[in-house]
C-alpha cells in the first residue's frame, strides 16, 4: 500500500510553503481533500492570478497590479526621501504611522549569508539606480534591527555614501510608554548611545 | 495605499490552510511570490490535480485515485477483520508494523462537537454498511486515544455491537522497551487495570 501518486504530489508540493515540513503538509492535504475543496479550488485559483498580475513596481519593486504602484505615483508625496524596508509588510507599517510622506524602495529580503541570500538576490542595484535619479536626497534605511537587517544596513549605507547621498537609519530606544525597569540591557544601551542633546 | 487585490487574495485564500494565520498567510504569499514562483505553480497545478483524480475507495473510504483502493482488491488479506482508523496515515502506521493482514475503513475524522464535527460529517453510516456485509466478523477500533478518538470508538462499538458483529479496541500500555519510572500515571494505570493473565 502506497499514497496515491496525487495526493504524494500535493503533500510535496505543499513543502514549498515556508515554515512547513512533513507532517504539516500531510495534514493539509488531507484538510483540503477532506473538509475543504471549496477553499482547496479556490487556493489553487488564487495562486495562479497572483502569478500572472502582479509584478514590481518598476520604481519601489513593492508588488503591484500596475506598472507603478499608488504611492510612486502620487504627486503629492516628497520625491527627496526614498526610505528602504524589506518587505511589502514593513511598507505598510511605516505607511500606518502617518508620519512619513516620501516614496519607499522595497528590497524584497534581506542580507543573509547562510540562507545563501546574497546582494546578488536582492534589488540591490536597482536600488542604486533608483536613489541616482537626481532627485532623491536622504535614503531612511529601515530594515529591521535583526543581525540581517543591520548587515543590509550597514551594506548599503556604505554603497549610498559613495554616490553622495545623505544616509539615515530609523532610531533605536526605548517603546512610547515604555519603562526603564522593563528595557531589555541592549536596548537601553542604545537608548543611552543615541541619546539627543535637547534645546535648553 | 493598499495591497494589491490578487495578493490579498492569496493572503486569505491561504488561511484555508490549517494553522495558518494572518501572519504566515502574508509570509507564505511573499514567499511564493518573490522567492518561489515555480513551486507556487506547481503547488496550484498539485492541488487541482488532486481534487480532480482523488476520490474515496468504495469499501474502506481512503483515498484512492481508482474506485477500489489497492488493500481493498488483495485478495490475499483477510476479509473477516476491519481495522477502524480516524485518517489515511494512521492506515499507513498500521500497515508498517506488518501485524495485521485484515482490511480497513477510514473514518477520515473523529467526533469532535467542539469543532462541529458530528456523527453526519464522518462516514458513520457507510462504516455501519461496509460492517454489515455478512462477512466482516470483528471490528478492531484503532482510534486515537485522545479524547475525541476515545469519544469516537465508543460511540461506533455501541453501534456495531447492536449489529451483533465482535468489537475490539487496540490496546492501551507501556510503550515496548518502556521504564516504569518513565510512564506517566495514566498510561501505568491503565497498563495495570489492562494487565494480562499469564499461562503458567
Amino acid at each position: 500500500m502506497s499514497t496515491p501518486s496525487s495526493l504524494q504530489h500535493l503533500i510535496d508540493s505543499l513543502r514549498v510553503l515556508p515554515g512547513v515540513g512533513p507532517k504539516s503538509a500531510s495534514r493539509m492535504a488531507y484538510h483540503l481533500l477532506q473538509r475543504d475543496q471549496t477553499g482547496a479550488d479556490s487556493l489553487a485559483h488564487a495562486i495562479m492570478t497572483a502569478l500572472a498580475t502582479l509584478k514590481h513596481c518598476q520604481l519601489c519593486n513593492t508588488f503591484t497590479e500596475s506598472d507603478i504602484c499608488e504611492i510612486c505615483a502620487d504627486e503629492n508625496r516628497t520625491h527627496e526621501q526614498l526610505c528602504v524596508v524589506e518587505m511589502p509588510t514593513d511598507l505598510l507599517m511605516v505607511e500606518q504611522t502617518l508620519a512619513y510622506h516620501g516614496l519607499y524602495f522595497v528590497l524584497m529580503g534581506r542580507l543573509s549569508p547562510l540562507d545563501g541570500i546574497g546582494p546578488k538576490d536582492i534589488a540591490f542595484s536597482r536600488l542604486l539606480e533608483r536613489a541616482s535619479d537626481g532627485i532623491v536626497k536622504e535614503v531612511i534605511l529601515s530594515t529591521n534591527f535583526t543581525v540581517e537587517g543591520e548587515a543590509t544596513a550597514h551594506y548599503l549605507a556604505e554603497m549610498l555614501r559613495a554616490r553622495g547621498l545623505t544616509v539615515s537609519r530609523i532610531a533605536r530606544g526605548l517603546p512610547v510608554g515604555g519603562e526603564l525597569e522593563h528595557a531589555d540591557p541592549s536596548t537601553l544601551a542604545q537608548a543611552l548611545v543615541e541619546r539627543r542633546t535637547l534645546a535648553g
